[in-house]
């Protein structure tokens, strides 16, 4: 590879953790980077040139981009329009805006993997509220099920259960996916990536552990505990499925598997996932140069898991909302295997991800209490 | 450990590509950083703000320092007389600017030696050329011998072999550690960390292999293979040095093998080094985080040794000066292991240290063959 290749102009459309931590891996290559991003002081800003701008303003975008080579984003929320004009300039646009507008809408994701015979849970796409309780009355819906709005849902937000017949008066009245409620057995994720050249690589699957009554994730395990034949089954669909998408860059997959053991897809994203930060400590290359490697067409590294990991969010504790102060960190640095890693979010709120902490080791047992042990005593209060 | 322990303002004196992989590592806590660095863009700029100013000039250190809480360095040829000036008003600065001097005069350090028990070379101290003729010709040294000048060498500069008569026609003339010629078996280093509170740990020695005829270093290898006794005397030796000399933050101590196996104290730094870079990929705490760890006073991370690890340095090739292009990386990051660091320098020069390379894995003789295809494969030109 000559200089050209690797020395592009860089734009990263969001400024956040992800954009933080693209930029931290960036600096080891010397990579440009810019990000653009609305929040002074972004996270992304320690590391990155940061433009002070909306990425879903279409002039803003567009302007972002009139001087560099290269375009990517943190978050599938953006402005593809704007996105679409600089591809049409020449300039190399990854992930592909066709599929970041496929997967912005939830109907059509769906409607995608149903098409290409990918496993999801069945579904009925629904225009309003009315159109779903004519649905429901006409027998065509069961109770319990989700509604999830097919645009502008984001980490829970825009999703639903509808459990009895008195939610169907809060109904979400826009256009939506109603999905059937999956018995779920586990949840997992595996992030696949995948180069200009085409060349694909998928990492092993990570556990999502919930609380068993708060719908609230309680941390990541990985290699997640799966039959070899669940485990080979996930990676080959989020292979097929970076593939079938066209995305050059990164997807993160999240799976469920239900009582049955078969595997459904919930949700993708289309750029590097909270689900895949352990990859930093625990595995032969992190998402993030695994990103730059594949968006600047260069080989991609190994996916092999190095150490058994469990990955904590460092989410804003109940009750305290402003300047954010962190404490027991020293107590958790004192932990063997224990990697923290903090946003610089200035203002912290209630459950807000402020940093995550990866735990490493050989025994996963060891692992876990010690992710235990981190878990109640690094908080950030204000 | 509150907020306020782990995001005091911080100052790093240089901004080369030390200070850079410091600031890489600060981002991971979000610590506020800036440099203090003559070269406009300088390395370490692509991750810290960089104040404009000369680390070896008083008056910009003293600026530099005014409105930081801890002041701490990347190079040991910086102004001691304002780090005094700045520690007396309060200031953390480490390490500790008597420490540094002792560092800074060669001399000094050499009588610290023997002063304290710790092996060395044997040296005689020379005001100039003309002393050094006189004990010459008293029949006090005997050639082959090495002239140092206690101050200002860095990285070869300064040290020249005295191996006949006629080289004795030119002598430095100025102050000169003179050094009877060591019959080299092995050189090695070892890194230790020390922080706030006295809490000391040491890396395992690393290896450095020298082409066999010209003095260049052709890459460093770690574990170094040694005896247990010479392994532990090493470490035991670096452990001791770094309390005695006072040191917060790390030390890199530079170490001869003889014949007879027995161990003598080349040279060290007060500061992330060279040798240490395989930290970042193949030990548990990278040197850079350690430092950081040991300047803040948080508990020490673990040394251990996580792969066996070969590091090349990136040199400016031979006959090439200007814009720095690099050739090779694609085939280099094909091969499994590889790390590639590029320290951002514009400009490259005949061996200018332009980057590194780390490669890992489980088997030695594996990573000795990927590391001679990077060898031959990345190079900088321009």
């Amino acid at each position: 590879m000559n200089a050209s290749k690797i020395s592009p102009t860089i734009g990263i459309l969001g400024g956040g953790q992800l954009g933080k931590m693209l930029a931290q891996a960036g600096a080891d290559w010397n990579l440009d980077i810019s990000v653009l991003d609305p929040t002074p002081d972004s996270p992304a800003s320690c590391c990155a040139k940061q433009i002070l701008g909306n990425f879903r303003d279409y002039e803003a975008v567009l302007e972002f981009g009139r001087d560099k080579d290269l375009i990517t984003i943190e978050i599938e929320d953006v402005n593809l329009d704007a996105l679409r004009v600089l591809k049409g300039r020449g300039k190399k646009v990854y992930p592909d805006p066709d599929a970041v507008a496929l997967i912005q809408d939830k109907g059509l994701q769906k409607e995608f993997y149903s098409r290409h015979g990918f496993p999801t849970s069945e579904f009925i796409l629904a225009a309003n509220a009315t159109e779903i309780l004519q649905l429901e009355e006409a027998g065509k819906l069961k109770i319990p099920f989700v509604q999830k709005l097919t645009k502008a849902g984001y980490d829970g937000r825009g999703v639903q259960i509808v459990n009895e017949i008195t939610d169907l008066d809060n109904l979400f009245d826009a256009p939506s996916v109603i999905e059937s409620l999956v018995n779920i057995k586990k949840e997992i994720a595996v992030l696949a990536a995948r180069n200009v050249s085409g060349e694909i690589i998928t990492y092993d699957p990570v556990e999502m552990i919930f609380h068993p009554t708060a719908n609230l994730l309680l941390y990541q395990e990985c290699p997640a505990e799966l039959d070899d034949t669940i485990n080979t089954k996930a990676k080959s669909i989020a292979h097929e499925l970076i593939s079938k998408l066209n995305i050059v860059g990164l997807l993160a997959v999240e799976l469920f598997i239900n009582q049955h053991d078969e595997i459904l897809i919930n949700e993708v994203a289309p750029r590097p996932h909270n689900s895949g930060h352990h990859t930093i400590e625990a595995c032969s290359t992190s998402q993030f140069h695994q990103h730059w490697r594949a968006v600047l067409d260069l080989p991609l590294g190994s996916a092999d898991t190095l150490h058994h990991s469990i990955l904590l969010n460092v989410l804003g504790e109940s009750g305290y909302s402003g300047d954010a102060i962190y404490s027991g960190i020293d107590k958790c640095l004192a932990l063997p295997g224990v990697y923290i890693h903090l946003y610089g979010k200035k203002q912290t709120k209630p459950f807000r991800k402020m940093g995550h902490v990866t735990i490493i080791g050989k025994d996963i047992d060891q692992v876990r209490d010690i992710a235990k042990e981190v878990s109640k005593t690094l908080k950030v209060i204000a």
